[in-house]
């Protein structure tokens, strides 16, 4: 089957609407200001809207070509803003998708390169160039500049009120459920200069390289909704380019609010081309990786010029953050000897080696300047890489692990001297006791610089469902205040996440995030669950399944045990039976309080008397002869 | 295919031992007192013992026959204190195993009950009977007596600590990673006092019913190891006896430490015959849900008789430990009328309807000493049941739970008196937020009584997902002290569980127990995360699966992306691929410090030097033309 028939037949599957769904849209100040959300209709006619990453492919609306890209959401934005200039950009080089064989490679890359010819763009920069100009978010966050990317980002967090206020009419339940935020100032309405000033103070991080104007801006920090990011990228063992796109698509679906391409085998440099012209949300990348890949793999023959050529690179290309392990310094390397599991960060090792090599610091660390001023010219965030996290929870919180967390806080300090957006990167491994003290270094070294952790895992012993075990410290250091948390999938730690690992890793860490926002008390997050709890106890099942996170498996697991249509409108489920209902006698009470227009205490009171004397009448026969015993 | 042949087929695929691993036993003080552990052989000859809950089906020496019921572990024991009597018993009843419809049920009875004859025993009781002697393990150990049982629950929290001392024998280490116990007292080692005295000062309950001899006996306390439940049962919807003692066999396979059998629909008597004499963890059940079959589901015709009988019915099978909701009272009732999800759980409902009905108040909390005579009778424990937990995020903490949990504060002290072995259930739906209190209030109010929660699910947003939702919320209250948590299942909500399904909340069970275990620094709960990461360092891939919660599963994904055999001995894994690869280089560090014999700081410097050397030699080409680019 040749590619686009493929694609038909993967997109067909992730383009279908949410049941019961329909993209809807948040007017903003002006035309071409329109955040989507996802307007869920329950069978109460009742409308829900829910924050949706998904993009334009779940609206049946939306035209969709991947080999032409997204419409551009930010192009006019950008225009506007008369600070950036198109250029020829970088030449690119067969070796950028190539590995080291070039000559046997020559036809495949000549074949995928003209399959991805309608995604090339003309890059732009900062007018001024590296070195010269600064287009960054957070530089005009400091001029007191309030960009259209700021105020879509303050609509998006809000989402629409009406339907949440609803639900949050109760004041002595809301003071009973106020969050608790530790620290974190959440704001009850998200207003574009509160986006502003989060921005301008570093706390708040808005991925958006100037050359990738598709994405629908959202944002990272700890006053936001936690987000969530999911890796993608094919490997030296594994995976086609048609497969990276379309999990690009399903993760989006499934609620990611940011991708990393995390790609180390061949192909890169299109395969690149092609998520990033395909993706509504930022993208981020590891560019180490692919600067290992243009040295054959060999850690000690990096430089820095090839280093360097590979950030233009990807800058050009749209990339929205970098993971950059400058932290990883030589003094610190011998600090993980005595580790259970020494290094595990790819990037990570692969500094280590060239400073175990060279006997040099790291360039990373000795030319981050010169990194700042690409990154400012357009606009891509650092996530400064822990190249030294504990790759097991007897390595957390360890000398090696803080040494390089204060160097973070160094470059931190550097970056946001050039304006340059930072958020940090945290662990991996660390037991409940211990996750706490990650938040509360990152915070006191970082300046709360946006935290963005990998789970933490919480324990060692769950390889198949890491999955959970992390999703136990993602959620409790989300609710610390962590910003963004990366998922883990199933197979981490045994293999390649397949189409069905990736959606499970998705679920996990929507329920990490969701859980840390209701525990923050962001203004709104558990409106869903009481949508979700009244539909149930009402017995509106299909309300309940497309509220859920998942629709389709929640109505599938209540078909594998009544799957009878007439079951969905039941006011009965499988745990007790049609005979028995605990929910029904709640009702009972209640109803006969509101028919009884009393007090609650006098109406149950009212009503005890009256169904006392009932059900005496009805009489309650006894059926067994009672035998005496003991 | 007649029933034994399905008995055999179905054990089949449960009695086969995990891999790698053959069943041992620690020898006690005394020739019959062995206690059970899964010896697991690594592929460099070490022995790793784990806790076992899977009973004899695991150990392929141990001749199993279901009509015959299990070996008794703990008769000898019974019959030495010399002071319980046989005794004829309650009289069977149609009715125990019939719901309504006697005569066109009887040929199925009979059947069912000629089936189950194999398993019927002459109940024991305390001499003096009830009201008269007192049998329970805080009786004994109140007199200061150490029980058989009290002495195999010490070894068996212990282990084999040998192993596990290898895994702790870095100072530093242990320092940076003691847990922390949050006020719960946990002891280094665990003496056979120990156990006693927690049990006198009612902190831990040994669930071990007189008439259930074939238990291995285990312990519910804050300070030891976190416990789980597993539930079953069939309902009126679904199911049958083969499945329950299927589903028994399943559940401990996968570590359940107890099985509640909830059973609701017919034959309720006849399969806990089958589920009780075949299972070596206490079984735990609620009673009422019996007592409402015999009066055909009319809870307004329950009686104290009835229940009582019901009672004295179970006593006899040998339940261990029984779910009364006696903290559900009269005035509480009307507190539930303004809640989102009202009142969820079936026996709160169900006494709730009562109290409405009558206008009286529940005879469970009226009749409180007269059920502490039976308890005490057989040494049932009391599981105080939360009738009125919240079904949503949305009720929890409110005033109808707390003004319950107050009361079953009260009736602790009851019991208590009464030398009645006692714990507590709590939630249910409770945000993050809310967890600790949940904690404190009963700490504060139960006198430190074991704590035993249903999750709690941390959002509701998730079925589907809701054993993930839950888990955070259980691994969460585990470590601030509770001491057993009863699992859900992806099927919550939504539907009955079914095999994959029970597997699935047992695993995701296991996971937030060992978190909480090793959150609270439990001596030694560690060393298999410690055992497992050092063995995925050494690329010891069979060692990592056959040390996970679940060993096919880890093989599995694993072969899904490198399936050949090589690949199991390949120090390279499908993330990073054979060209590089993190752990590798950490190793290249660690030899070459080692080889040197050099302090590991001198080792590196010389390392780098000597390195340095070699690879410069090496020689690093790069590949491609460095373009100049703004």
């Amino acid at each position: 089957m040749n590619a686009p028939d493929k694609f038909q037949q993967l997109l067909t599957l992730t383009r279908e609407p949410f049941p019961a769904s329909r993209k809807g849209y948040i007017q903003g100040s002006r035309p071409d200001l329109r955040v989507p959300v996802r307007d869920v209709t329950l069978t109460n006619d009742e409308v829900v809207s829910l924050y949706d990453t998904s993009g334009p492919y779940t609206d049946p609306d939306a035209p969709i070509d991947v080999r032409q890209g997204l419409p551009t959401v930010r192009e006019g934005w950008i225009d506007e803003r008369g600070d950036t200039e198109r250029y020829a950009g970088r030449i690119a080089h067969i070796l950028d998708d190539g590995g080291k064989h070039e000559k046997r490679d020559l036809p495949r890359i000549e074949q995928l390169r003209r399959e991805a010819a309608g995604l090339q763009r003309q890059p732009r920069r900062a007018r001024g160039g590296v070195g010269g100009g600064n287009v960054t978010q957070m530089h005009y966050a400091r001029k007191g500049i309030v960009t259209p990317e700021m105020e879509y980002i303050a609509l998006r967090e809000n989402g629409r009120r009406e339907w949440i206020a609803a639900y949050l009419n109760d004041e002595s339940r809301e003071r009973r459920l106020a969050g608790n935020p530790l620290g974190a100032s959440m704001a009850q309405r998200i207003t574009p200069e509160f986006v502003r000033d989060e921005v301008a103070r570093g706390r708040a991080v808005i991925p958006a390289n100037i050359n990738h104007p598709e994405i629908e801006p959202m944002v990272i920090g700890r006053n936001f909704l936690v987000k969530i990011n999911a890796n993608i990228g094919n490997s030296a063992v594994t995976s086609s380019i048609e497969e990276e796109v379309e999990k690009l698509v399903w993760s989006i679906r499934w609620g990611a609010d940011t991708v990393m391409d995390l790609s180390t085998g061949k192909n890169i440099h299109t395969t690149r081309d092609w998520i990033i012209r395909n993706s509504p949300v930022p993208i981020g990348t590891v560019p180490i990786y692919q600067a290992l890949e243009k040295v054959g793999g060999i850690a000690e023959d990096l430089t820095w010029e090839i280093f360097r050529d590979t950030l233009i690179e990807q800058a050009e290309q749209g990339v929205d953050y970098f993971t950059i392990h400058a932290g990883v310094r030589l003094p610190f390397i011998h600090l993980t000897v005595p580790r259970r599991t020494g290094i595990v960060s790819r990037g990570g090792s692969i500094m280590a080696k060239w400073c175990i090599a060279h006997h040099k610091e790291s360039f990373l660390y000795t030319h981050f300047e010169d990194i700042c001023d690409i990154m400012k010219a357009y606009d891509v965030a650092f996530s400064l890489g822990d190249g030294l996290r504990p790759g097991s929870c007897a390595d957390a919180n360890d000398e090696a692990q803080f040494a390089e967390l204060r160097t973070l806080g160094e470059l931190t300090q550097i970056a946001w001297k050039h304006d340059v957006q930072t958020m940090i990167e945290g662990p991996g491994h660390v037991p409940m006791h211990l996750i706490q003290a990650n938040m509360d270094e990152q915070l006191k070294h970082c300046g709360e610089a946006p935290f963005y952790t990998l789970g933490p895992l919480t324990i060692d012993v769950s390889p198949g469902y890491d999955h959970i075990a992390s999703a136990i410290g993602a959620a409790m250091i989300g609710w610390m205040g962590t910003a963004m948390l990366c998922y883990v999938t199933p197979k981490e730690h045994l293999g390649l996440p397949d189409r069905n690992d990736v959606k499970q890793g998705m679920i996990a860490y929507k329920i990490a995030a969701h859980a840390a926002d209701v525990a923050k008390g962001h203004p709104g997050a558990r409106a869903r669950d009481d949508a979700l709890s009244q539909a149930r106890f009402e017995f509106r099942w299909y309300d309940q399944f497309n509220l859920s996170l998942d629709p389709d498996t929640a109505r599938e697991f209540h078909d594998e045990t009544l799957p009878r249509e007439s079951s969905k409108s039941a006011h009965f489920c499988s745990m007790c039976g049609p005979k028995f209902c605990s929910m029904k006698i709640t009702q009972e009470v209640r109803d006969f309080a509101a028919a009884k227009g009393l007090s609650e205490a006098d109406a149950l009171q009212a009503g005890m008397a009256e169904k006392s004397r009932q059900f005496q009448a009805g009489g309650g026969q006894v059926y067994i002869p009672i035998q005496k015993n003991g």
